[in-house]
């Protein structure tokens, strides 16, 4: 495996790989990776050579969010990528990212007002921007996404159809801890009694699948049960809970047939989120 | 030549040349081909294969602009693509560009807030939406632009830069006609009068660039000239004349090494632009 950090060096390896008609798996990442992640790179092991990116993005953090203190270990992550058969980590720093001078971005003026978006001023232009660079330079056939962020997998497909880029996205399922936490590179920010204090999340989303699963289609029932249940752990702070057409981010009133049932949650200061899709519900 | 207007249709041929590892140069118009065009498409002609692209882009005028009354000639343009070699004229419909949901735009923070970017709200998002909309489309090894839209040529290639496109830019000088006047598909609308009055702008291009041949350095000294020979001019209104960066667009008070010298002015109804681009001055 290499772990490449500039930019020209990357290049040079994905001219080579195109030349010879090989397929590119790409898997963006903020890195410290966990199980989820892996998964994706799993995933992506069905093309020809598989490349992750590594880059804890500046321009999808607010200002007051977790930037600085957002966990970080190349090197766990590398023999982590090298275990799976990664023909390529991209490491690249800030500066090789975002140059003195830059200054263009990309955005969008639907999807990404709601959920996080409206709680996280500018992460979807930041999350756009960093990921249009990226499919510039590793130019990869597949690129491949977690459930677990909802909304940017959204967005993400949002943008590749509106900007007519030629690469398929994939998306793929929440892996979980066996206790129901979802996987997440912030789960390490929790001291134990906010550790168990989580699960709530993954209750709050296992209730409101039950209670589709037995028939209940009303927006406000569904949505007071899980409320009711996250308001049971008084470690939890309700950021929101929602839900959502899972094309169009849009709040629905009555489930008809798909819905995003997302929520984000503070645990003690640390803000998790998890969520569930369902679909074809009618036939 | 083929004239395409639907999308799937032109991906077909692109993912087929790409595959034959043919070379594609890319000329992006508005229509209403007139030598300046032509003189990219020559240019062009250096790749294995040609495409223009005809779209009059809504994203890019504004409200009270002249997207209604810009001209457009499909049969006359495509016999002139066809006298040059061009291999596809790709002229899709509004609604091919920008389907219902339609949300995504690119932008940038610097340059586009100067010039005709600080007179034309949104103008330069809806180049730059729409440039990466044919970029991702088109695939061109090389994509040629006029340096008569001298802000847009800076914009464009920014944007290349910022966001790693995988392609070439390549200016062109303005093509003139023998008076003088930058040639431009906006020059019917003027009437007789307005024809012989529009003269004015080359007439200030001139003017500068000679005095600063003479060694005159002092913006307010050549902007003075400028605004003189513009004001004996009764069917003209000035819009703006600028000295600038050619790469940042910001002013220059004296110009040292480079300096675009750039003019929007009003001929009656029609606004009509004009630039002259010096460079390595110091030697």
């Amino acid at each position: 495996m290499q772990i490449i950090e500039n930019i020209a060096d990357l290049k040079k390896i994905i001219k080579e790989w195109k030349s010879q008609g090989l397929s590119i798996g790409y898997v963006p990442t903020m890195g410290y990776l966990h199980e989820g992640h892996l998964s994706l790179i799993k995933k992506a092991s069905s093309n020809d050579k598989v490349v992750v990116s590594i880059f804890v993005n500046p321009m999808q953090f607010g200002v007051n969010e977790d930037l600085e203190s957002y966990p970080r270990d190349l090197q766990r992550d590398a023999k982590l990528c090298e275990n799976e058969g990664v023909a390529v980590l991209f490491a690249p720093s800030v500066l090789e990212m975002y140059p003195k001078g830059f200054s263009t971005y990309v955005d969008m003026n639907s999807l990404t007002d709601k959920l996080c978006g409206a709680k996280r001023e500018g992460h979807f232009r930041g999350v756009c921007t960093v990921l249009m660079k990226f499919f510039h330079l590793i130019e990869p056939n597949t690129a491949y996404f977690g459930q677990k962020d909802a909304q940017q997998c959204a967005v993400v497909k949002h943008m590749v159809e509106d900007l007519n880029l030629n690469l398929n996205i994939e998306i793929c399922p929440i892996v979980r801890e066996e206790d129901g936490l979802a996987k997440s590179s912030r789960n390490v920010y929790l001291n134990e009694d906010e550790r168990k204090a989580a699960l709530v999340l993954s209750r709050a989303v296992f209730l409101a699948q039950n209670l589709i699963q037995k028939g209940e289609r009303e927006g406000k029932i569904i949505l007071k049960a899980m409320r009711e249940e996250l308001e049971k752990e008084k470690l939890a702070r309700i950021d929101y809970i929602e839900l959502v057409n899972p094309k169009t981010m849009e709040n629905l009133e009555r489930i008809e047939d798909s819905v995003l049932g997302a929520l984000a949650v503070y645990i003690g200061k640390t803000r998790l989120i998890d969520n569930f899709l369902m679909q074809s519900l009618k036939s």
